[in-house]
């Protein structure tokens, strides 16, 4: 029964506290929720100077919460089930804009088993975006799943909306951290999408069930959206976006942090372009280069950008000396050449047999010409 | 006369060597040309094992290059003069692909001194440039003119013409670094922009009149580019640019690199992405962080991009928590306030006093509603 206790403890605070209060969380974590819970409701805790917490537990009947997370159909993970994510752990200590914290426990809804998120991208961005970013996002979402990477983000308008409609385009798990309970569809413009999420990804907050949004659940949600992923990438973001606090988020649980670069005359790049500039994310510009940053070392090298081959590469120092003195029209001499480069008549007969060979020259003894299509020089 | 010798003798050099062979090129900077020329034209020199340069050198006759010069109008300037750029001694002794050294003098035409280019910008790219590409470089080049840079390119296609347009429409100095003499435009397309250029700024070449161009006097052309500017600005680049050349002469240099990032989806912003995720290259995208990174320490700062303000910023905690707690429409009491922040009356009361006075809720007594305009939340 102790541990049916700790479970309801935890979704008493997940109806009562706000989420992602540091101390709070912390002293959660370390003595449980079931002892903390005792503790704010007798009061005169320093956890609780203004008895705010325990007025708030006092309203909230935590059977009640319990029944409604059945009837809807919800699941409650907590730190030592099978379906809890490891990757939120990291979130133990670190504070951020005064928020941080692990997680009481997380309300879930779909099929995905959120312990297996080991592999998994976040991918945000403005809800203002343009079509670029939108393509950006949708593109890339669909390519990692591809490559088996579930795509996390926040199902917000924009950059998100497109993240998840990539992955689900690709019939790839998908999942939305949402701010308010997984109950409580939020934007309403995407409520069509999130219910999609829930039949085909997951659904997860770490309000309880009935939680409308407010920001500063906005901004706790950021700090779980970042957790849940190995790697952030930022895809669009004007100079004050939320992404850039999920960005901050992975920077300071040490996770791979990597921004999309877009045209410098577009404000939902700015804070992209800030991100890069300040070396506090690393500019991605394929979705090979994600998965490489968040996979499995030397398993997931993304190949170099394609270096198309030159008609001149490896030739001879004289042969290409040689094909460079051929003038781009008409004919030369075997002398003339000599004379323009410089060589003895063997050297340049030589080279001009290396040029014929491979289809660069063209002649008779005396006279030759240019006969590759002459390449733009550099 | 010893001056008068030496002179001649890098004249003679200018025409009768390829440009930017580090060998000879260090050897006349130690030596000087007088000795490396007579040295040559007796043969069997270690610098010269097939006789290629002796051979060259004898088929030239210096006068007739001076000749050729003072009937053109051109100055030849050497180390040692007045106007030679101290900025290309620091080629001695930087090989890159086989390519490097100081020049052994500068041919040019036009009335800028090439000695006052210590606030200098190289602004390259791709010839096969976009729109967006040619668009920033005519801005960003106007602008950077407009901060007192002198902009220095290649007076190619693409992003080098634009970035030479838009310093001329700023009534700004230009340099053009070409490959073959400064009598000989190339392209022959841009022969009227390289005119104007000659009669407002400064063409530059290290050939001697009438050379043509090849394709080793382009790659030793981007040298003298990127060592002739503080740093390399590189706008949009294919995989395999000419403009990656001269970024990598500028990093060899120890110069500054930039490069201005675009859409991930331009095939035109390849090369610039790679340079960038390499940290090859620090991203720019303002010209006003140009003239930060080639300008004065402290002096020439870029103000950080504008971070908007939000209207609830500077809120005392309780204030920002109750209005949080807000609807985003209709009315709300001071009970359900204190129920929903789990505030004593007193602190819910004196949040919304503090609200009230910034304009955030309007209310009487004991029925509050919220009254800016709710915030997209992040």
């Amino acid at each position: 029964m102790r541990e049916a206790d700790e479970r309801l403890a935890r979704m008493h605070v997940s109806a009562a506290v706000e989420p992602g209060q540091p101390v709070l969380l912390e002293a959660v974590r370390c003595h449980g929720a079931t002892t903390i819970v005792d503790v704010l409701t007798r009061g005169g805790s320093v956890l609780d100077r203004d008895g705010r917490h325990g007025r708030r537990l006092a309203a909230v009947d935590p059977q009640a919460v319990a029944d409604a997370g059945q009837r809807l159909g919800l699941s409650f993970v907590i730190p030592g089930d099978a379906g809890w994510p490891a990757l939120l752990d990291d979130l133990a200590g670190v504070v951020r804009d005064g928020r941080g914290g692990v997680p009481v426990g997380l309300w879930t809804r779909g099929h995905l088993d959120p312990a297996t998120l080991d592999r998994s991208a976040a991918v945000v961005g403005s809800r203002a975006a343009t079509v670029y970013g939108t393509t950006v996002a949708t593109d890339w979402a669909a390519a990692l799943v591809d490559a088996g990477v579930v795509v996390v983000s926040g199902a917000a308008y924009g950059i998100d909306a497109a993240a998840h409609r990539g992955a689900l385009a690709a019939d790839g798990p998908t999942v939305a951290v949402l701010a308010g309970g997984v109950d409580q569809p939020y934007p309403r413009g995407n409520a069509a999408l999130i219910e999609r999420i829930a039949d085909e990804g997951l659904l997860v907050s770490e309000a309880a069930p009935g939680s409308t949004v407010n920001r500063g659940r906005f901004l706790g949600r950021n700090r779980l959206i970042a957790a849940l992923a190995r790697g952030t990438v930022v895809v669009e973001a004007g100079a004050r976006s939320g992404a850039l606090s999920s960005a901050g988020w992975a920077q300071q649980l040490h996770r791979v942090v990597a921004a999309v670069p877009g045209p410098v005359t577009s404000a939902m790049s700015v804070g992209v372009h800030h991100l890069l500039r300040e070396q506090h994310a690393v500019l991605v510009s394929r979705p090979a280069e994600v998965v490489e940053l968040i996979g499995r070392l030397g398993a997931d090298c993304a190949e170099l950008p394609l270096r198309p081959d030159a008609p001149t590469d490896g030739l001879s120092e004289r042969g290409f000396l040689v094909h460079e003195s051929l003038p781009a029209r008409g004919t030369v001499t075997v002398a003339e050449l000599m004379v323009a480069t410089g060589l003895g008549v063997s050297p340049v007969l030589r080279a001009l047999a290396e040029l014929a060979e491979r289809g660069l020259a063209d002649g008779a003894s005396d006279v030759w010409r240019r006969c590759s299509p002459r390449r733009p020089v550099p």
